[in-house]
């Protein structure tokens, strides 16, 4: 499995008849500069292949959303209508009449999946952040939350993921941090052995969160004005794990 | 001086004529807990004040610009302008030609000393960053940067002043975080001395990045949809500053 674009979400809710992003345009200085972060990041780390280059894919328009399929693939296919809204207009383009009218249903037939634009809005950030959890977990291959090199891995390919997918993560993170686990319903928790085992001992909880603000803050500054300015986020990355253990 | 909402770029273009908030209105829950936050992160630094419970005032409408004041207090008053649009309705509703009908003026008017949208929000946010680290510094009321205690005092405060004033944050970093220092147009400078001196040595200036990017995160997390899921902010500030500089 690879930490690509193609998500298990999206890829649920479509099938394989996903479009790829043409490779025609020549990106942008700050796109290039956010790719070679990537490989830096992601570097050394063996096994693992990232669809480099690709930008988060769009599910396409004008498929009728209510050929077969249950509840749960109904509603997934809500959620990648309202998703592709929000990667191209930005999360407050979003609202359960706007949805309603896209997926060609009843507005009531949004609002009984969604009650109010922000419940459809938590539905989508956590809908992208099980997906991130998921592709690094299968990133990862089965690597022992107990290797030494555990962590910092998980911590790497975190970062790598935003860079790549920067999009995703303004929806999935507008205004403010995850929600770090903790709690059934939290779309993290596939990733929380690795902060269990890499983090044990006194004060833990308080160094695992501190750890996922310094994520956070990596990523934010690579994605800010003068990304250039900062350290590379490979020696951040690494120098936060340390400090987190220590 | 103290930190607080009438800093000094708003007061320096509009005077002492500035509204403040009621305090009639019963705070949001998330409010509340922010203020506390707040009271944590600077309970036992003695000398430093805060007005608490005042949100970011915004300018007064319909006054007009044009009267006397040179260049800079002219685009000053185009900045709090900005600012209030800002404020209210998020970076998103700014607008070359929106802030010339505000301010009564030609487009051509703000043209010339804002070229585009985003010469706009940039400046917006410098402004708002110089703001910030000059209410610091006073905040500071002179402590030497020297003094073992200068660095996780200036961290302190600054994500407190954050947490105090999150329409702001938002405004200031609506997609990544701030250009950290370096450069004569950094508007951070005058922070820069408490870095270098609580962080001096091999690798400081990784060690002063990570801070800040571990600051930031901080900030964030207590503002996202579930503040309380997340270690106390004072903590999490004196573990990053440890980390920092271990």
């Amino acid at each position: 499995m690879v930490l690509s674009p193609s998500a298990p979400g999206i890829r649920r809710a479509f099938g394989a008849s996903l479009p790829r992003r043409s490779r025609g345009a020549r990106p942008a200085p700050a796109s290039r500069r956010r790719r070679r972060c990537v490989r830096a990041l992601i570097e050394g780390l063996g096994s693992f292949r990232k669809g480099l280059g690709e930008d988060q894919m769009t599910p396409p328009q004008g498929r009728s959303l209510l050929t077969d399929g249950d509840e749960a693939a109904f509603s997934g296919r809500l959620l990648a209508l309202a998703r592709r809204t929000a990667l191209e207009e930005g999360a407050g383009a979003l609202s359960t009449v706007r949805l309603a009218r896209e997926a060609g249903v009843p507005k009531l037939t949004v609002e009984k999946r969604f009650r109010t634009r922000a419940d459809l809005l938590a539905a989508l950030q956590a809908d992208i952040l099980v997906e991130a959890a998921e592709a690094l977990v299968d990133a990862l291959g089965g690597m022992s939350p107990r290797r030494p090199q555990a962590l910092e891995t998980l911590c790497r390919l975190w970062v790598a993921h935003w860079l790549d997918h920067p999009a995703l993560f303004r929806v999935a993170f507008p205004e403010g941090a995850a929600p770090p686990r903790t709690g059934p319903r939290d779309p993290l928790a596939p990733l929380a052995p690795y902060f269990e085992e890499g983090l044990d001992g006194e004060g833990g909880r308080a160094r695992a969160d501190l750890l996922l603000c310094a994520l956070h803050g990596i990523v934010q500054a690579q994605l800010g004005p003068r990304p250039g300015d900062w350290t590379e986020p490979g020696e951040l990355v690494a120098l936060a794990v340390d400090a987190a253990r220590a």
